[in-house]
Formats: C-alpha cells, structure tokens, sequence
C-alpha cells in the first residue's frame, strides 16, 4: 500500500470549494478525476481540510492510498497535465500509511488579503477584499493579537457550521502591509466554519471604530455571532500552509 | 467641448486586446458601450495605444470628447458600475483640449513577469510566463540592458505589424526579483507590434544559452525577426505606465 501527500495550490474563484458534492465543481472531484484517469481507479483524496466557494489555497495537503506505484517524478507532470488550469499540484512525496492530511496536521497558517484603494480593482478582483477606506494597520495587528490563544470562539462560527466544541487555539497572528496591500497571518490548531473570515471582519469592523482588545475578548466571552463583524468575502483568503 | 482623461486597469485574459473590432469582446468596445449608457451618445475612446490579446494593463490610458458634463466624482463610480468586473477606471480628469491619448504620450513604460517554478500555477496562470528552469536574473538584466537607445528595432517587430519605419528609443530598462517572480520593465518612446515580448523572449533565451550583450547588438543589426528569440506569452505582459 502507497500513502502518498501532494502539495496543491488552486484558484478558487469557479469552485464550490474543496468537498466533492454532486453536480457542482469541486476541488477535490477535479482531483478525484485526475487520479482516476491515472490510476484506472476511485481514489479519496483526503483533504486536510474544507475550504468553501472562492477561497483559494496555495498549499492545501491532500494524501491518497492505493496499491499501485506510479513514480513521483513522472506523477507530478502527469496529474498536472489532467488537472484543470486553475488546480496545480506542487510537489508529492510517499509517506508512512498512517499519514492522514487532516488527522495528522497539527496547525494551519491561513492568509487574508485587503486591498485599500477609492476604486476596484480588475486584475485582484477574486484575490483581494476591496476596501475603499483604509484601516489602521497597527491597530488590526492589535486587534488580531488579542484573539491569540486557546478560546472558545463560538463567535466567529457561522450558525451552520456549529460543532458542540467550539473551543480552538490561535499560536499566531501576524499582519503586514505591502503597497495597498495588507495581509493578515492566523496559525492556528484549526478552525471554525468561517472562522478566519468572522475573524477578519470583526477587526476590520474593530479597527475603523478605534476599538480595543479588550473590545476583542469581549466579543469572544459573549459567545454570539451577532456581536462579531461581517463574513469578510471568501475571495480574499488563502490557506498558505498546513504543519505536520 | 470636454476633453476627460482616464487611467484605466483591465485583465487582458478574456479580451481580444484593446481595439473595437466586430464581433469580439474588446476593452475599448465596452468602455465604449458603458459611455454610451452614461452620456446617451457613442463617444469615441481614444487609447494610448493598442494592447493585444491577453496583455493586461495597470494604467492604460484613454480620453474621450463630449459636449455633455458629467462630474468626475460621480463619473469613476457610475462607469465603474457599468463596466464588466474585468476593466475598472482607476481615475479621471478634464484636460486641455489638445490632449490626445496617443500622440501626446511621450513614453510608455510596460512590464513582463516570470515565474520561476519547478510546477504550474494556477493561481497566476494568466498572469505570468512560467519557466521552468530559472535563467540567471543578472545575465538578464545586462542582456536587456544592451537593447536601451535608439535603434533599427526590426528584429523585434512581428511580421504582420510590421511598419516603413522600425527605428525606437528604449530610454530605461530594469530587472527585479521578488521570490520566484522576475520582472522585467521597459520604458521607451514607442513600441512596435511584439515588440516587447520578443525582445523579453529573446533576452531569456540569451540568458539561458549565455549570450553576451555583444550578440543582442549583433541581432539588432541583422534586421532579421528569424534572429531574435521567440514571442513570450501576451499574458505575462502588463502594460504599466503612460508618460505625458
């Protein structure tokens, strides 16, 4: 038995995001697809994780296992060849049969990109969210630290997505500014359905209002989604890396 | 009479260039369609120049002359809300009347990215020229170098555009890395058709076969297209500044 991991990027902009579901495009059906054609089989590719519609990855983990070997160096030439232009696997490699993307992983680094300019964009418009008015950049890293550490963050959980545990850890923020530009960093153990997007919303929302952390650690003891921000659009986050 | 200036982004990926032609989307047919609607009369957009294909463009720069006053403020908006997500008006001003898109620019300047990567990309497949092996960025640059002045530019010009006339001025070239990205600006007086991406197609064929600044000058001199290196992809390139 072959346990394989693959590193894939994808630009998330004409999918229902990672989860194969009939009758829409999925990142992991295209997926799915490819390795069909190449190993005249089903194959699952787990997935370290969901990500939703239009939110893109430029290292999203999938491993799959099969019986037969094909070599790695022709594999990733050759799924890239089957794949869809808007999927691109990077790098395979054979791991231990007990790797699992999603089980295994131990934390996450998901990027969120802000574009800050009076009018649109057309070459970022999937890439970015488009701000006309800029944030103060000091005060978002502020706000965003605050939320750092092991909470229950059942505040920035959209409603549908509600799992009995709620309670996540944050090890790291970070957020820098580059031209119009400003990217917001989060690793974390793992993360609630639109956590990463509540999240960006509510200091965002924070930071235009000249709150505090402490305005931070209120929303999260409140434990109510409608005290966070809005869902900042699922175009401007990626999932940059996944730790094993 | 007003005479508005406006600078203009777009992503080249799904337009048949700049210039109206029947029956394909252009970018200049739907500034002009979306002119229509605002000013209830076909005004002409007139370019600063023509962009093939697939070339993207930053600040694209166009005016238009109508007898009908629409305040600026309102106008970037209201066109922005007419025109498809692809092409976004970044800013706009009345000019003298003399002012002429085309014929009062004095240079241009356009831009042309690598990328660098052992595997595709899906998230700038049509964004870039993707490389497999990297050529050496120095080499690059010298070899680009080579090409600033005046001269018979001939070699560098695709067949079809070519004109009575092929003698330019490049007055700057510069050459940069960010990561696995290199870029590659040139600004001068003029350009003929191709001009840049065969002249960024031969520089990196130069880099790659370790041609010396001496051979550019020889293949400029030989006047002959068959000498200079292939046509990179339109759409690694961008069209970046207009000077007036």
């Amino acid at each position: 038995m072959f346990n394989r991991k693959c590193i894939v990027e994808y630009d998330g902009t004409d999918f229902c995001g990672w989860q194969a579901q009939k009758e829409v495009r999925t990142v992991q059906m295209e997926i799915e697809n490819a390795l069909e054609t190449m190993y005249k089989d089903r194959l699952f590719a787990i997935g370290s994780g969901r990500t939703d519609a239009g939110v893109h990855a430029l290292n999203q983990v999938f491993n799959f296992r099969t019986d037969k070997h094909i070599p790695l160096s022709g594999f990733v030439m050759g799924i890239n060849t089957l794949l869809p232009k808007d999927i691109a696997v990077k790098h395979a490699e054979d791991v231990h049969e007990d790797f699992h993307s999603q089980k295994s992983a131990v934390s996450k680094t998901y990027m969120y990109r802000l574009l800050v300019r009076w009018t649109p964009s057309a070459l970022d418009r999937n890439r970015v969210w488009w701000l006309k008015k800029k944030p103060d950049t000091a005060l978002i890293r502020e706000l965003l630290r605050a939320v750092e550490g092991e909470h229950d963050f059942a505040c920035f959980c959209a409603a549908e997505g509600m799992k009995e545990n709620t309670v996540r850890t944050i090890y790291h923020t970070k957020v820098y500014e580059d031209g119009d530009y400003i990217s917001l960093e989060i690793n974390g153990s793992g993360f609630l359905h639109m956590m990463i997007r509540i999240i960006t919303g509510t200091v965002v929302r924070g930071a235009f209002r000249g709150q505090k952390p402490s305005d931070m650690l209120e929303i999260i003891r409140g434990k109510d989604r409608r005290k966070a921000g809005m869902t900042a659009p699922a175009c401007g986050l990626y999932l940059k890396e996944v730790f094993y």
